[in-house]
């Protein structure tokens, strides 16, 4: 069966908005090729797009999550513009996560490697199996994980994400979860319901508050103390004239739950 | 009896220079209304300016630490000026706080909530009673804590900080000291006892020290590590041409306690 | 047996480029005298002009770690030029660790207090005997650790960092790893081999690699996202062309042991 016969990445969508990316590449432990890739991108953007999608969870199939970047791809063509294009590329894909108005939750289930950590790294929440492994394992075939170093310091402790980059060693989920790389734990047969409570809580939320404030979360850590303060006291001002966000208050003055409206 | 008859924030100081403020609105769960925001800033204002205190501990009264803004307060007033003006002032007490030449502790015996929450993540040190419990609970009625995730994501890990943003839940003291949001955590009948060992220590240091020292860590953090060094090498040599570090030193050397004045 | 007479810093180095530092003065707790400072930038200096060298591992003789600065020797002179100049030498020394292109790890068996919990923390990696301490005790002779606040305020949480600033208390070997000072905590018995594991791990992937992938993982960290990602991006590439990646990646693929030259 031919490679190309199915989709790179599956696209899954409920009734309340919620839209699950699949990384469909089993067999080559769903490597980030350039298919892949650009099944991704397109998937993101019209993601973007979408006013009605409330929540992203980003799946696997089969045994692995992702194994970071396609290296049989890579040594096929060596050179260093084609390198940096694709590191480029990749990294911009990841970027888009955090750029996306709605929370992405990575559901983790099995090894993520390389770039495929750095995905988990990068997106706002993550779940994993209790099974789940992680590594950023460039460094074994010579290739330091560079971009995923990113994105890894910025969840884990420094010298935590330094170990993990020079020895490429496994951690198991639990040592992800005291580390700040995932937020919850479950057994495998737990996962899809561990998944589901953060997403429950999430669509349970006003579309445009959480949309205000993922873009100001990622935007002040970037800033001084002071400035991040104004640009929150700004962001939270404009929340606050938001139709939910009033009838939000009124209704927790008068002890009743708010009524928004379903696509608020 | 109406809420203006009592003060909304009662001040005790002991013969060590040691200030408690203490949050009394009860009823409200101490909520930061427009009359409580103006204590605070008297109160602190008044404490930046005396050189006899030696360090603060914010308590409250009642049930609750601090439910956040004073939304029925909020709800009266909606206008976008209203509402950047007042997170903004409130922004800017908080940050006063940080600012403070000495020590301030956060003395947390309920629940911490939205810029309640903030209140505990600013100070620069915070106790827990194992019954407090922390969330930043804006979202819930469609308001994300803007302004209390700007020192929350300075205190835990990104995914961390994340998670309670947009899902508005309680974490305990526990995981609050697992985090990075609490220092320490005390059973409530040893509550008292936990925060005064850490005021002995720090009342048992020249004020000039940690003043140097607390202005130069919340500096240092927002420049890069070479500019850091450069500014705590200055600092720091201040610091110990200062009567009290000169003295502290030769007693070391002489194997006895140093003769520190008391006001040093 | 006068000081002289026996070298500040030891050095040994084994077959595999492996360079061991062992801080000499037993009898003032190797403390960073202007001989130690000196010995330490010299040996520094020799290994990053030493292309043969693979990584470091900076050890103590004797019954502590390294207490810091030499207070009597500060004592001697007190002059605002001659501090500031001696604080600015040693986190020149400090930083010049972070700049090798090798991976530094300290093997701390006893207390690291002051500037020597600076050394530690400014170390890529620290493996800890589960009889090691740590604190910034300068505070406690009224000389607040401010250059040590540096490196430690990027390893630990904002609050668990102040709250060692401020109390100037001893923190054991497994507080040290829980809040990301070190990495490993071994018995005493074992801790060399806890260290080897470490360095078995480092010099078995190509010294280019680390390298590239050391200045990258600290020059990211300074900057926002997107510039991290490009920096990241170009460096990535740039490993990727080299012949020990190509090498590594084809041997992946071929499901066979890199074969890398020794001076790889």
């Amino acid at each position: 069966m031919p490679d190309t016969d199915t989709p790179f990445v599956l696209q899954a969508r409920d009734e309340r908005g919620v839209v699950t990316l699949t990384l469909n590449r089993p067999a080559s432990f769903n490597a980030l090729s350039e298919g892949m890739l650009g099944a991704l991108e397109q998937a993101l953007g019209e993601i973007a797009a979408d006013e009605t999608v409330r929540a992203v969870v980003i799946a696997a199939a089969g045994k692995a999550f992702c194994a970071g970047h396609d290296l049989k791809e890579m040594r096929a063509e060596p050179s260093l513009d084609y390198y940096q294009q694709l590191f480029e590329r990749c990294g911009a894909m990841m970027l888009s996560i955090q750029k996306l108005p709605v929370p992405v939750i990575a559901r983790v289930h099995g090894i993520a490697t390389a770039a495929g950590c750095q995905l988990v790294a990068v997106c706002d929440l993550a779940v994993a199996s209790s099974e789940a492994r992680f590594a950023v394992s460039g460094v074994n075939v010579g290739l330091f994980c560079a971009t995923p170093s990113v994105t890894l310091s910025r969840n884990l402790g420094r010298k935590e994400a330094f170990e993990m980059l020079v020895t490429g060693e496994f951690i198991s989920a639990q040592e992800a979860r005291e580390k700040g790389l995932v937020n919850r734990v479950a057994p495998p047969g737990e996962l899809d319901a561990a998944v589901e409570t953060l997403v429950a809580s999430i669509v349970a939320k006003p579309r445009q508050a959480l949309a205000l404030g993922k873009a100001l979360f990622y935007r002040q850590l970037e800033t001084g103390i002071e400035a991040a303060l104004a640009d929150a006291s700004q962001t939270m001002a404009c929340n606050m004239m938001d139709e939910s966000a009033l009838e939000g208050v009124q209704a927790f003055i008068e002890k009743r739950p708010p009524d928004w409206k379903r696509r608020s």
